[in-house]
Order: C-alpha cells, then sequence, then structure tokens
C-alpha cells in the first residue's frame, strides 16, 4: 500500500475514511490507550518498536495500521506522543462526549451505572430504561429509571448514539429491535447471546466466556506441544 | 490459498494451527455461539449466506475463514450445524473445562464470583485471591479468598490455566507480573489500563470504553455525512 506524506486535509481523509478496515479501527483504542499511559510518563516521543512492545504487535504493523490517516512520524525519530494522541482522539470521534442510554436495570445495569470510569472517558449516561413497573421512578446513580416505551422520544430530546443493553437473555431481540427503529446506530451488549442486527449498525460484546474462548486455541496448542 | 479437501488428520491440523491468523480465531467464538443458537432451533443445515446475515459478514468471509480448518460444508449443501460445532468446540479446545482463578475480590471481582454463566460454559473459577487481610478467609460465590502469595502453589495444584484480573488500576502490572511468573498464559484484564507482557502470553480486555471507541469512529462518519 502506499505510504502517504505529509498530513492529510479533512476532506481527504473523510474520502479515506470508507476505506479503513475494520480491524485497524478495532486496534486503534489499544493504541490510544497505550499513548495516553505514555503521556503521563511524559514521555515525549515513541518508537514503533517501543509501542509494538507496549501492544505485542510488531513495529511494521503498527507503521501501516498508522500509516492509513497520513504520516505521523518521522523517519527514525517516532511518533510525537501527544500530537499523534490528538490525532487518534480526532479520528476516533473521540474529541466530543458521547450520551449512552442504558437498558435493563438489574444487577448488570445497576454495576455499569455505578462504575466511575465512563463519564471521564467521554461516554455520559444519560438516560436508563427498564420495563419493570418496580424499577420505573426509582433513582439508580443518579438518573431516574424510564420506562422503556419513553426511549424513541429521550433518544431524540438527548441526542443519545449509544444504547448498552444489559436485560436477560430472552429479551435482548426485542430490546434490540426497538433500540435500532429508534435510530441508534450503535450497541454494547452485556447479554451473552447473539442477536440479529442490520448491516448498518454496530455491535459489540462485553461477554468474559466469549474473551476466554478466544484465547483456549493457544492454550490448548500449548499443552499439546 | 488453498482449498483443503476432507477432513484433516489430528497432525496435520496442529501442523497448520501455527499458520491461522488471530483475526480468524478471535471470529470463531461468535461463530459457536451463533451455531448454538441454530442448534437450539434445531436447524440442521446452514448455508454461509445465513451465518452471514447472523454474523455481518459476507458469505465468502466464512468460507474462507472455515477452510483454515478444512472442508466443512458441501458445495451446495451448507454446514451441518452440529458437525461444526463439534469441531470448532475442539479445535478452539472447548471439549474440555478449563480452571481459571480470579484476582481481586473488590465490587468487580465479587459480581465476577456471582455471574451464573461461566461454569456452565466451561471455565471453572476454582480459586478467588486478593491481598487484603480483611479479605483472605471470607467466603465469596463458594470459594474461601486467598492470599496472593499463594498463587503459584494454587496453580501448580489445580492446574490453573486462565486468570482473570480485577484489581485497582495502579496494581495491574504488578499482579500481571506475578501472574505470568507463575505459569499462566493467558489473562483476561477488567482493569482499564495498559500492562506490558511477555510476547507468549495471551491478554483480553473486558472494558466496555475501549469497546465503544471503537464504535464512535463510525458514528462521526454517520452524523458528518
Amino acid at each position: 500500500m502506499v505510504f502517504l506524506r505529509g498530513r492529510l486535509d479533512p476532506k481527504a481523509r473523510t474520502e479515506m475514511a470508507t476505506h479503513i478496515p475494520e480491524v485497524v479501527i478495532l486496534r486503534l483504542p489499544s493504541y490510544l490507550r497505550a499513548l495516553t499511559l505514555l503521556e503521563e510518563g511524559n514521555a515525549g516521543v515513541v518508537s514503533s518498536q517501543e509501542l509494538g512492545a507496549r501492544l505485542q504487535m510488531t513495529p511494521a504493523q503498527i507503521r501501516k495500521d498508522l500509516s492509513y490517516f497520513g504520516k505521523f512520524g518521522k523517519q527514525g525519530k517516532g511518533y510525537n506522543v501527544s500530537q499523534l494522541l490528538g490525532e487518534l482522539r480526532q479520528i476516533l470521534g473521540l474529541d466530543r462526549d458521547w450520551s449512552v442510554a442504558l437498558i435493563g436495570v438489574g444487577r448488570v445495569g445497576k454495576a455499569i451505572l455505578d462504575y466511575g470510569d465512563l463519564a471521564p472517558r467521554g461516554f455520559q449516561v444519560v438516560a436508563a430504561f427498564d420495563r419493570d413497573p418496580e424499577l420505573i421512578g426509582k433513582v439508580v446513580g443518579g438518573l431516574v429509571i424510564q420506562d422503556i416505551a419513553d426511549l424513541a422520544a429521550t433518544v431524540k430530546d438527548r441526542g443519545i448514539a449509544i444504547a448498552i443493553i444489559a436485560v436477560p437473555p430472552s429479551q435482548v431481540q426485542q430490546v434490540i429491535d426497538c433500540v435500532v427503529r429508534c435510530g441508534i446506530k450503535a450497541i454494547l451488549n452485556y447479554a451473552p447471546v447473539a442477536a440479529q442486527l442490520p448491516k448498518d449498525i454496530r455491535l459489540r460484546e462485553i461477554d468474559p466466556v466469549l474473551a476466554m474462548q478466544t484465547m483456549t486455541y493457544y492454550l490448548k496448542t500449548l499443552s499439546s506441544s
């Protein structure tokens, strides 16, 4: 692939954006996290070798990933940490806050509302929904739990872009259908079930078993060698 | 790449295994989940088209992924659901149970011990550790919390292969170093921080912010178009 020289202007970047493989986008938040740690440690510059060591990736892979977005580093000089951080935040749309709705205020949902790490990192849970009449109207984590029937209006009023789903498995498909009808395009699913959804909707899973199942393949290979 | 005919013998499969891209391995648990749902719905056969629709993937991508492991489907006939499930479980090392240690029994750790979905899916949390003298000796989720100093001996005694880390961010690196010294090769990290670790150790992150950061790129593109 062509190695781009100089920074791209915003228009060129937007045009290119459609061609970036999702696998690269999936890696960028990890870059962001490693660079944030470097910045906190007052590192001014980082090489692709050092970044690779922190991310268990090869320097060549890192240079290739970042080359999709223009040329950030100078040959032999490494990357300017705070500049690269700023650019990555902008690319990922993290130079603004995002409004999030929580659906399902059971045990997992309550833990999410209690979790103090979302808002400081730019994700504000601005509304919480359930269908249980016992829960509706109660206050959890500073939010009055609303009837799921109010979702569409609240999504519009509050500019909600992301839904976190924490309902029992049997309700997941129904809730996802409802969320999609309300115009939400990004879903974080805590329920350990597969759901069907339209092609233009992004969905990420928070499922410890799914994550461990991606490692046992390597463990199995180790124990048989 | 070469399309393999017939089932591979175990030796050939092991030799091939080193060449399977990690990105394919990362997708297999989602296949497993979709196929489990199909089996529960009594589907005998599934086409790559139908599987693709459920996984937001193209049929060609699915055929390519599965071709790494031999030829499961017959041209025009689709995949036998229960046979493919059995093969995927074996490939991923899920035809056995895995012993897991939990490290850190704070709020997140307690929620993990309470979570009823690990053991039925083949991941047994057999030991829990903390360094807080107030917690050591207490029983949570049926386990007596042990001193982290006992980790090495317990890993050996109980054949523990995976560590779930749920300690405060400031302790993560120290705990990971300790886990690695004890011979554990697979880590599930609930703390929202990057850690450095040797190349032969697998690590997966459970971090809702990291997951949402992989979607905002697409939301940003939508809202600017």
